[in-house]
């Protein structure tokens, strides 16, 4: 089976209509050129904040997309998901915003600020064992008993069409636009970006590109065939999979042009590169775009117009000041 | 006299002619609104974040109207200045955008950081003693000798008018906005904002903030004139300011409504939650506007909609990290 042959999971049709849906409750970021990081990065690289968009990270695009998507009496009934991170609390805001329920079932040893960060913003939480597909089991248990709409942080259509929407506003404000970087953990939002890309833009390249200590994608993509990895303790924690995912993985291997990974200690450079010349707080998952370009893992043109989607910021200046003493770095791990 | 007859050094059209003198060569910086810190903040707060500005401050345009609104030939003989912050390294950036030389007189015991950013943008730096007077004396005989035009970081007319730009924009962007919250050092950024907010929305109140330890315009206007202060250490340090200018205190009379203080450990407490919640990094003299909604400073009702002019970011990572540490504050002083 030629895999690049399949129907595609979403075209960009639909993240246009996501569009249309979630403009009115969504910040557009602006595109900032990167112009004094011109020398680091070796191209004119620009960054998309989407720490800057409510609740501090891109994933409030494919939530939203997800519940309007849903006709009223499912709304009703509300939606569930498992996540303990940003995408957690972008069901969490998106449900207060629109008035639904929202449960949310958190690993029970994740840190205390993530699950009342998720129950401040409204949300039932269900503590249960941190296995993926314990979980999983939970929430298609919770869902059937409750009548929830399930929204995956990755596999969704919807949710992989609202990640998607960043392109449009990206291609809108930067038309000669040569490449995305863009970070890959579950494949949600790199499917999303790369679909509307090349359908307004087809000679556009987007590259992927993962921690080293998380490479699902990228060794799929060197197997040929999706493979399971086992995460290392990374920075980029936000990044960390097992497995490439059913949906991302068909879209990826279809128009991702290329991927790279990055080490821990180059995502800690990139962060800091960020914080002081671009002046925004990344976490760490965010700055592997960057880290890339930093430490010349793709060949770019010094005159190539490059965005790094800068997907979150849900990183405290206690961790920064914790990570950065002086000139020294401290490992997290 | 009363102060309030005398002609405006400044008005409007001023401010408008820089406007778009300067627009080609400026970010608009987006205004955000706080949406995550009403209960912190009693209001329906705005950042407008200057950090993203060129140079990483609003001085970028007040230095860009100054040289824009001289002619060809006092332009070729370039601009001088005096100071070792963001409006030297303003100059620099913009002199060597427009390619006109630029020439800094900094003090002798600047930090080297500050000394070689200005050489790095291509400034002719300087080195002179550390006394205000003296250097600007210095200022004055280069300035003779060469043909060099003085641009004085908050006296000059041009440079209040550029900085009277943020004004435009915030009205643009928010024409319901009810409050103007701006930090206060030598003066010249809140009497454009003044001018041009008061001019374009007669209603609106301009709210000026200081660091106590630095308040020469609080005490001037709570003594009916102007007075001088011995400015004590501050983490506002780009605040510091030991007497009224002539200037802008004339405007400031005129059309800020109030002066409040913020002291440094609130001003600390403003950049956490700066980062935390709006994701940017802030320097501290930046900070003194959400400091003073923080600390009840002044009174707001919940649903006015109040911005704060978030000034500067020039502060790193490693400056973060000295001074917060878990939840102790270590003082810088």
């Amino acid at each position: 089976m030629n895999i690049k042959e399949e129907r595609p999971v979403i075209n960009i049709e639909d993240i246009k209509a996501a569009y249309e849906r979630i403009k009115p409750y969504i910040r557009h970021t602006p595109l900032l050129d990167a112009y004094n990081m011109k020398s680091e990065l070796g191209c004119e690289a620009y960054m998309k904040p989407e720490m800057l968009q409510y609740v501090g990270a891109f994933k409030l695009r494919g939530a939203l997309n997800a519940i309007l998507s849903m006709d009223e009496s499912k709304r009703k009934r509300g939606i569930i998901t498992s996540s303990s991170g940003n995408h957690a609390q972008a069901c969490a805001y998106a449900g207060q915003l629109l008035n639904i329920p929202v449960t949310v079932v958190i690993p029970e040893d994740a840190p205390a600020i993530k699950i009342n960060n998720a129950k401040a913003m409204g949300a039932n939480v269900i503590l249960w064992e941190r296995d993926y597909f314990s979980r999983l089991d939970k929430v298609k248990s919770e869902a059937a008993e409750h009548g929830y709409e399930i929204v995956h942080p990755y596999e969704d259509p919807r949710v992989m069409a609202g990640q998607g929407t960043i392109a449009i506003e990206i291609l809108n404000d930067l038309p000669d636009v040569d490449k995305i970087l863009v970070p890959i953990g579950g494949g949600g939002l790199i499917s999303g970006i790369a679909t509307a890309s090349k359908a307004l833009k087809p000679e556009i390249k987007i590259i992927g590109v993962q921690p080293s200590a998380s490479p699902a994608y990228f060794n799929s993509r060197k197997e040929g065939h999706r493979v399971s990895v086992d995460p290392l303790p990374t920075v980029a924690d936000g990044l960390a999979c097992r497995q490439a995912g059913d949906n991302p993985y068909i879209m990826i291997e279809k128009y991702v042009d290329d991927i790279v990974t990055v080490d821990d200690e180059q995502i800690v450079d990139s962060v800091r590169l960020i914080a002081n010349k671009a002046k925004l707080i990344a976490e760490p998952s965010s700055c592997v775009g960057p880290a890339a370009l930093l430490y010349k893992k793709l060949s770019v043109r010094p005159d190539e117009k490059v965005v790094c989607v800068l997907t979150a910021g849900n990183w405290s200046i206690e961790d920064i000041a914790h990570l950065y003493i002086g000139d020294e770095i401290r490992k997290i791990h």
